[in-house]
């Protein structure tokens, strides 16, 4: 729980100064908000603690005394939104449990911001293993989960064999969006979802 | 056929200084193998067309007298990896033609050389969309041809159902791959693309 430190409590708790009051919950949240514009804007790579704290109306003090690097407050937020990221599906049908994620999916990854700042950091991460291992943990690992449970509800239900893989069922819920969206950067055409849910539940084993 | 001037005539035919020798072929070949390099080392927005040279061994002006900019040399080392790509497989089954397909993605997706510079283009591609088209064109439109080529053929013989779409075939053999090695940087595990391969079949309507 919020041990990414999505709120004040545990913020407060990785880093306190000594003598130090409660840091304010606004000046995070405003601090997160600038990040995520200045990732936009700009870029990783380009982006430096001073822009986030100018846009974000604190001094860099305030930034500083929340996250010790540029890294570790990107970190940070990439985990927060991952943990907020995907909801359970369970609409008690395969068919219906795929339509969803995958509509779920369409929509976060046509995001502007999903579509400038994703990119931007997987570009870093092929040179920083730290960020490529927060990168997996929230693309991938929170979502695991998910497809995982999706797999053994449409087992229990008899509408797939036993053994299905809720690793494979994860890579074909999300490679092709992602590759359509972010990679190829086209669009998805007007009855794609519906042909891509259809494909996803045979491919699982489903009819 | 050489459009993209992977020949010295082709390249001599686009920019040629009046009075002007033909280009040694050694010499353009050098440069594009310090394109690669350099993009795996410092990335294209740090790559400059200095160092280019300094790697090749040639003096900027030979740079210069090829391709008019950083972005122009790019896309035209794209291209040329593109049109040399895929191969078309003929194995006699859409098992087998999806098979052989997944192995040459894999491969070219785990290449460290791929795994460097295509994320870096694409972050670059999301602010450019001049390098956004030449992207979707060496990644995706070069390819689309032969998965339409395999689904008519799986089609003809009577595997898949007719109407079967090469579009949604693409993202399949694509997608899952590419999230797996290059968005998550996972592993491909042992009996994962037969795994695949038996899950495109049944997503393509096979058995």
């Amino acid at each position: 729980m919020a041990k990414d430190g999505s709120g004040n409590d545990s913020v407060a708790a990785r880093r306190t100064p000594a003598g130090a009051a409660v840091l304010r919950e606004d000046k995070t949240e405003a601090i997160r908000a600038a990040v995520f514009e200045e990732l936009a804007a700009v870029g990783f790579a380009r982006m430096s603690i001073e822009g986030i704290a100018r846009r974000a109306g604190v001094g860099k003090t305030a930034v500083y005394r929340r996250w010790r690097s540029k890294l570790h407050l990107v970190l940070d937020v990439v985990s927060a939104v991952a943990a907020a990221g995907m909801p359970t599906p369970d609409t008690g049908s395969l068919h219906g449990d795929v339509r969803m994620l995958l509509e779920v999916a369409a929509r976060a990854l046509r995001h502007p911001m999903a579509s400038q700042i994703i990119p931007d950091l997987l570009a870093e991460a092929a040179r920083s293993p730290e960020l490529a291992s927060a990168l997996k943990a929230a693309l991938h690992d929170s979502q695991q989960g998910i497809a995982a449970a999706m797999v053994a509800r449409a087992v229990e239900r008899g509408e797939i064999p036993a053994g299905a893989d809720g690793r494979l069922a994860l890579d074909l819920l999300t490679g092709p969006l992602y590759w359509r969206l972010l990679v190829v950067r086209d669009e998805v055409p007007p009855g794609y979802l519906d042909e891509l849910t259809a494909a996803v539940v045979s491919a699982l084993g489903g009819r």
